[in-house]
């Protein structure tokens, strides 16, 4: 069967209601789980160690004596990276040093000034104490996420970074553990689910809870997360991947067909939308699609994708109307293949991360471009960004002043507390400056 | 009565269990409405303009003809601005001016670079397209307040802000609209409660979505807010007030009982903390507390937070013990009132505001400082930051590679697509640098 994939046009005059449902199709199944995440998440504050090993053991197949076998031995961890093999540990390597590389630029400097009236202003950013970080198990467990999420973490000088990682029957992917090796991890935990985002929230007799979590999990985890918000931070909920691809027709079909199938692959739920400016490049690039399929193994999850929830949009001008539908969809990917794909770029404000020219796939920006690879879903991107830096930091505000700045500030102060009837507040500003007023009020 | 705040010692044997039962102490009265703010969006969703209508009659006993009615006209905003008492413009004004010239240095800058082997790397910030901020009604309406949320979002240079408010029997606060006259706000609607962040969230006919949504509001509001998540983004979900006040026996007990009376007064919930030095002068504090609540107009709001969250905790010394603990406490506002109180300022990591020296009562960094009063509470100063001209802007991630580039980064990224087992992945970079391994995998 050919994959149809939705076919819109923006000089149709149903486009804009195309369009529009385009925007408003939802991919997530969302199954609510919130009452048995509710559920686990009692039970783990409530019996501690004795509810990890025995959701553990329900929910994962792993049967372990007690909670302290749950911990992976950091000699293992070790070893999975010496044992790994040397080519994809150079992989790794080359991933992580550009991660980090590009990371340390976005370290956000402390600000300290005198105003104009003598009041020292400052702001000051400290990292975060601890971090969790969840790796899902199985397929989903990718060592390249766990580059990700921790290079930033270190950074920003996380002083303990903590991995879970579900275990199914003691399983744990070698690489996602050397991949912790390399980036600095050696408390790992092969718990998962929401058992484990509950035992980093709230902490356990053999795990110390840490003060934010990251990372993604299934829905279940998801679920955990929102939970336990408030409690700890938490980074932003994925949903399924998307990429968005403005081409020419200058393009070899082949290319683009390649690049959307690398999301497509992902999931069923992913999308990957073409925009282009001709009909023929369009159905080239949808023939080479099915090509392309035949000989992907995870074609049935390729294949869904791309007939569910993919779109090829034609327009008159990529110039001119690419940027507009663009900010409309908010893609977490978006590559521009063009000749000069800076001119589109540079009108465009809602994406995650751009990909720019004919020789830049986003699949370098998964891997080693040095960006992060964990950007903002389903149109989030208008509001978010990709994880950074900035995640793993928080900023104190600073204030000083003097005898002179305050009385100088007090008048002020003192009249908005007064119209705001809040006397106290007028009461701490005014004894101070020993206004007669300050007494009466 | 005699209000009767914890007091704790830092010598005691029982310290780190009561300690921590302070931490662990819940003040918010979590009452649980989902399900009606579940309904109240929903209803909103399926009869948009007709709902809100309807909603704020039951609700806010506003009864308007049409939805139009709902919008203030924007020639009732600048009238109140005009109309305002000078002392009052005059102490809006530089509160504005103060606040504006503080976030102006907040604004992040774009980062563009090559790297060593060519490839290009961006950062690009822009703002949120539109914000919807909520005014609470009632006595919890501080023009202070707008200003402390629109200005950041102006300063972004987010183009259109929203803002909401409840005006019960058609009521609003008059100094509510100069403020926003003043921020450059001339799209209000009176509306409140759930039903108004629906409206912000997904639209009706007569109210244009927003991209994200600001400002403090009662339980419906915070509930609406966590619904809507995801579809637009969020600010945090503002708890109680709190102030810890670290003061050495040098300071006027006047002074800092003002200063932990100005938290009280807020809500019954707030909380004020003092550590200090001096078993006297914990209780010459506690005298004037009780002396100075004679006299306070919202005696029994501050009295009722004193007397049961309230405390006090003498240490043997505050250079030595206080940091650690107050970064356990993780305040949303800290004085320090020692006479170096920068040398405990800067071995604190978690509080939202710290506020140096005698002359620094923190109701400044509430009106004129400069700072932003929209602050980290419930102790997610370890993981959060204070509103700042960030939330309201977001990065987008820029990555460019020439044909070399690509050689160069290609077999690191087409060996991590291997060892992940996405072949979609490796062949689109395959594809591009015609290595033969790329057709046969």
């Amino acid at each position: 069967m050919r994959p149809v994939p939705q076919r819109l046009n923006s000089a149709d005059a149903d486009f804009e209601t195309r369009f529009r449902a385009l925007l408003d199709g939802k991919r997530d199944a969302s199954t609510d789980v919130s009452d048995r995440v509710r559920e686990i998440i009692a039970d783990v504050r409530a019996r501690g160690d004795d509810a990890l090993v025995a959701l553990t053991k329900a929910l994962d197949s792993l049967d372990v004596a007690d909670a302290g076998a749950l911990r992976v031995d950091p000699a293992v961890i070790a070893r999975a990276w010496d044992e790994a093999d040397p080519v994809t540990r150079e992989a790794l390597q080359t991933a992580h040093d550009r991660i980090t590389s590009h990371h340390r630029r976005q370290v956000p400097k402390d600000d300290h000034y005198t105003d104009g009236i003598g009041v020292e202003l400052g702001s000051r950013w400290t990292a975060v104490e601890s971090v969790g970080l969840y790796v899902p198990g199985g397929t989903a467990s990718y060592p390249s996420s766990v580059l990700m999420n921790a290079v930033p973490a270190k950074v920003a000088g996380v002083k303990r970074i903590v991995m879970v990682a579900p275990a199914r029957q003691g399983i744990l992917n070698p690489l996602v553990l050397a991949a912790a090796h390399l980036a600095g991890i050696d408390e790992i935990y092969t718990i998962g689910g929401a058992q484990a985002v509950a035992a980093l929230a709230y902490g356990t007799t053999s795990i110390a809870p840490v003060v934010k979590i990251v990372g993604p999990g299934n829905a279940y985890v998801a679920e955990a997360k929102r939970q336990v918000f408030g409690r700890v931070g938490i980074d932003m909920i994925a949903g399924p991947s998307e990429i968005l691809v403005i081409a020419d027709a200058d393009n070899d079909p082949a290319w683009i067909a390649a690049d959307l199938l690398s999301q497509a692959e992902h999931d069923p739920s992913a999308q990957s939308i073409l925009i282009t400016e001709s009909e023929a490049f369009a159905d080239a690039v949808e023939t080479e699609v099915e090509r392309q399929l035949q000989s992907l193994p995870r074609v049935e999850t390729a294949r869904a994708s791309w007939q569910d929830h993919g779109a090829v949009i034609t327009v008159g001008s990529l110039e001119d109307e690419a940027p507009a539908l663009t900010d409309r969809i908010a893609p977490e990917h978006l590559e521009i293949a063009t000749e000069a794909p800076e001119t589109i770029s540079e009108r465009i404000s809602n994406a995650g991360a751009i990909f720019l020219g004919r020789h830049t796939p986003e699949v370098i920006g998964d891997y080693v471009g040095g960006s992060n690879h964990v950007l903002p879903t389903s149109r989030s991107a208008r509001f978010s960004s990709g994880l950074s830096v900035l995640d793993f930091v928080k900023r104190t505000s600073i204030l000083k002043l003097g005898p002179e700045q305050l009385k100088a500030l007090a008048p002020a102060a003192m009249e908005l507390a007064r119209v705001e009837s809040l006397d106290a507040h007028g009461r701490s500003v005014g004894i101070r400056v020993n206004l007669a007023e300050a007494r009466e009020r």
